[in-house]
């Protein structure tokens, strides 16, 4: 494993390998010292061609407790700006002796692009609608520690709830959750689902309410204002009605169901209910699990297989 | 101590006790190398909502010294913009793992809701016009220094001269100079004093020449220039001339009295002096007494008693 | 040596020194850590009011492998701004403890000034169309490594085609490269030279043909498209056709040649082919060596002579 670009590319075994990794890199984070050397002396560099600071500082946080130094290339400042290709850059920045970009960007296959043009290893942090391998990878873990589940996901039930066009999150998802055995459920307006879902191995439903009392898993996707402005849906009102989690229906939930966010939410939209409030929402451990995750990608790209025994020195 | 949102919450012991603990991190800054391992894997997150290079760059210096590792959040670019509360931002950032949060905002009350967010340790760095308490502690620990006093100010006369009302320099310095036995005094054009001055420990005067001769500290605030927009002030000339520290005043300063300033300075107006041949200015020494009080408070907030021994490794 | 402001102040024997400095810093570089802890505990402030993303990473990059602080001063959200005097914010920066400023500017001499208000070593990272030492530096380090050079450059052949009146590149590089001995020519239209150069250890051509099958190294200076709206260059293609390094002329190029720029490059301006498929081109090898060249010039300047020895601890 050389880069990580889609889920896809990473299988099953891949999958199951990175969530095992990841609960070794729970543990060094729950130590009072929460640091190891395994990346000394590596270089991360964070290439956000679109602002995401949560995504950002988990990667930064994730690289520094392996040790690794990490650098920001601003893209609004550089040279990207004055006419420069983005090979262009890319290749002077490795050349200075990178070894992970980490890399977001609002078009769908840059990741991918990029890791062709330089010798360092490429994280998908987020192209376009496409996909988001990280944030799928924290949400297995989140559902495999929270509903207790280290063998995978058969039996479990997960509906993911919003707008699925639009989201590289639920196409990340889909694939990740369906790999480890889980039945998934897409529920959206038609305007908000994919135009076909050849392929995709899920069902689908139309109203919050066919699925919120069934579920074990209920996975809410942030609406978009712009999607008003787009047509696409008649008002936040109207999809709240439809798609939201209200009180009400979080009193439907299962006693042992979960519910998670990819963030940030929309209070009063999709989230029509106080979090906080909420027995089962795993939202805050998602956040927690993120960096965990992203030390085990890190450390499954560029570690030499030693490293994770000691403390940092 | 949990949190440091005010110099009232400190006390005179807390006080003392950071000064004497603030001594210490000036020994390790006169190091070759000025480095302890003290907050080795502690993470201290800046969150600026205000922008304020000099006190972000000290914090950010004073946490590296205690390898701490530090993260910029940066507001301008951040979720928050997108409409995400700022207690999802807070909650979602601490879920990462921070151990402390260094807060700057413009509205008063701030770091303290956020304390009430998060488990992690909240640093005021200047809310509003209301506190800065760390901005109090470089300022008693350089009188201490400067003029020897590391048992208490009892029997110094020290005058803040400036915009006391717009100022939450001022309103710090004043608790933290009463807490330690000084005499205050305002110098103020009446607009520029708080509507009442019930319970404040000073007395107030109107003129610079009232106090120039006979205080050991002369504390000159920076006049903002929107103040003469808001009819605060008639002119920047009539300030200076009732108010600013010119050279003949400064000729009449007592032979051991100290001149400050929190910077940065508007030259020609507060300062009408150069303050590099003012043989009592101990500006420069503030910002180098900043980093070792702002060691001391991290230290105290997060550092478990040991630490401080060796060098970092 | 206590600043790095021109290539002149470094002199023959200095230039000699560092360069063989890089040698070791290279070395390093090659290890699977590279990393030293030569200067830990030393904090480095790059201060850029003119945005360079390469070189900025490329300094940050040097001084992390040294083990050295990095903090970047954003001049767009600093004090600056607030009409604090540029001498009263080095003077405060420099307070809390720097031991070094890379500085960056849009107008020449700024640097010197620094260095005139702070004990902190300085180095320019370029100033207005004046100097740019470490690009100089990290130029001259790769022809010696390149064309195998390591006592000097006596019988070279050094053209440097392009922009030379707004290019601090190409000021720098003519006094390093003659000072190594290298024959230097400078290929421009009239417009594009400085109104004089006495002085100047250079002759000069008008056409790239009359020194494209002679030279040992042929340096490409980035054209900037302001040159064509101030009527310096009647048009991009004109330009091209005079000075652009077109696939023909890379054909004719001697063997053993190698192809330079200092980036970013402007494809199909004056670099009309490929680097990708220029058998000769080294202008990733200058990103790379800029990195070994930073470390030397800040070893050299903070570095205590120990340190170099071991791995990071």
């Amino acid at each position: 494993m050389k880069h990580l670009l889609s889920i896809d590319e990473v299988g099953t075994d891949g999958l199951r390998h990175l969530l095992d990794l990841s609960d070794h890199m729970a543990e060094i984070n729950r130590r009072p010292v929460p640091k190891v050397p395994a990346l000394r002396g590596k270089t991360v560099v964070s290439l956000f061609f679109e602002d995401s600071t949560r995504t950002r500082l988990s990667f930064e946080t994730a690289a520094k407790r392996l040790s690794a130094d990490t650098m920001t290339f601003s893209v609004s400042t550089s040279s990207v700006n004055k006419g420069e290709s983005l090979r262009d850059t890319i290749e002077t920045v490795a050349a200075m002796g990178v070894d992970a970009f980490v890399v977001r960007h609002m078009s769908s296959g840059v990741p991918w692009q990029i890791s062709r043009w330089t010798e360092a290893s490429v994280i998908n942090a987020g192209d376009g609608w496409h996909e988001h391998p990280t944030q799928a990878l924290l949400d297995c873990y989140t559902i495999r520690t929270a509903l207790n589940r280290p063998d995978g996901f058969e039996g479990l039930h997960i509906a993911i709830v919003g707008d699925i066009k639009h989201s590289r999150v639920a196409r990340s998802d889909v694939w990740a959750f369906a790999a480890l055995g889980a039945r998934v459920t897409l529920v959206a307006p038609e305007t908000l689902l994919p135009p076909s879902l050849d392929g995709w191995p899920v069902d689908v439903a139309h109203h919050i309410d066919d699925v919120v009392s069934k579920v074990d898993v209920l996975y809410m996707l942030r609406m978009q204002r712009e999607r008003i402005h787009e047509a696409l849906v008649p008002s936040l009102r109207e999809y709240t009605s439809r798609f939201g989690l209200t009180p009400d229906r979080a009193g439907r939930l299962r006693q042992h169901a979960i519910v998670m966010h990819p963030g940030p939410m929309n209070r009063g939209v999709e989230m029509a209910v106080d979090p906080s409030e909420l027995p089962g929402s795993v939202i805050a451990q998602q956040v927690t699990n993120g960096v965990s995750v992203r030390m085990a990608v890190l450390f499954q790209l560029l570690g030499s297989g030693s490293g994770l025994a000691g403390e940092a020195s």
